[in-house]
């Protein structure tokens, strides 16, 4: 029998938690900040937080539409489009990212191909040496090498990079 | 440590489709159709067709929503303000239900209070006897006795009822 859709979504949920708590423990040795891309409702940009008590965490996206507890501060919070956010985020951040999470899959499929392609472009000078990603797009950076995803996460539904 | 707004959310859904798959164990003798109110973006009327592929079921809401394979045809969909759908469904519907499905709570804690008491007092007469009611808020129907929750689900995330 096919899954329900509620089925589906619950399997896709427990696997990006799955996956974040995978790349926190690929970081635990590595110092640096955490980035994630596409704040949207805020739940992740959350559990980001509970991951990483101690680091710093930027949010990026194009407009706020998370739950008031869930957005960060001004200083925390880089808004509007990614091709204005990004440089302006490499001039603050370069180089010292230990993980950058992209969570920005849309309805729209060419869309979404054309945003990750700018990201992956775009991105990389954020990331410490070392650094990892993990994407629910695949992100074709030179400089990221595609790293195993943890058990029970199926072939295709995250995508996870370190920095060669 | 405080879980964060993905495990909640995690958690209300794995509690959902638990108490929908409850439900249904509970209405295995039953004979009637099953209706849902508050259709939403369709992903437990989708998991409610998994779980009844033989009965007729019904989705209530006051708009469509929902992605277009989780719509049922006109025939079986129950569209505006409750306050017409209701005694509409009663009319062609009355005492028929094994099942009803209540997701209906909003940010808004006034309104979905008012909401749970309207369809409490409404909903009612589309109920069989020995039917069961699956509930996101407390529904005070005089006719409904209340039911526990399956295993695992804290108490107050969903209401079980069935009828007297």
């Amino acid at each position: 029998m096919r899954v329900s859709r509620l089925d589906s979504f619950i399997r896709r949920l427990e696997a990006q938690r799955a996956c974040l708590e995978h790349a926190a423990a690929l970081i635990t040795d590595l110092e640096g900040c955490v980035l994630e891309f596409g704040l949207g409702n805020g739940r992740t940009y959350d559990h980001l937080r509970h991951l990483f008590p101690s680091r710093e965490i930027f949010a990026f996206d194009r407009q706020v539409a998370a739950h008031p507890s869930c957005v960060p501060d001004a200083a925390h919070l880089f808004l509007g489009d990614f091709s204005a956010t990004v440089p302006a985020a490499i001039r603050r951040l370069l180089g010292t990212a230990a993980l950058a999470h992209f969570d920005i899959g849309s309805g729209d499929v060419a869309a979404t191909a054309a945003l990750a392609a700018t990201l992956a472009a775009a991105a990389p000078p954020l990331l410490a040496r070392g650094g990892v990603i993990l994407a629910d797009q695949p992100m074709a950076a030179h400089a990221w090498a595609p790293l195993p995803l943890p058990p029970g996460v199926p072939e295709g539904r995250y995508f996870l990079y370190r920095v060669r």
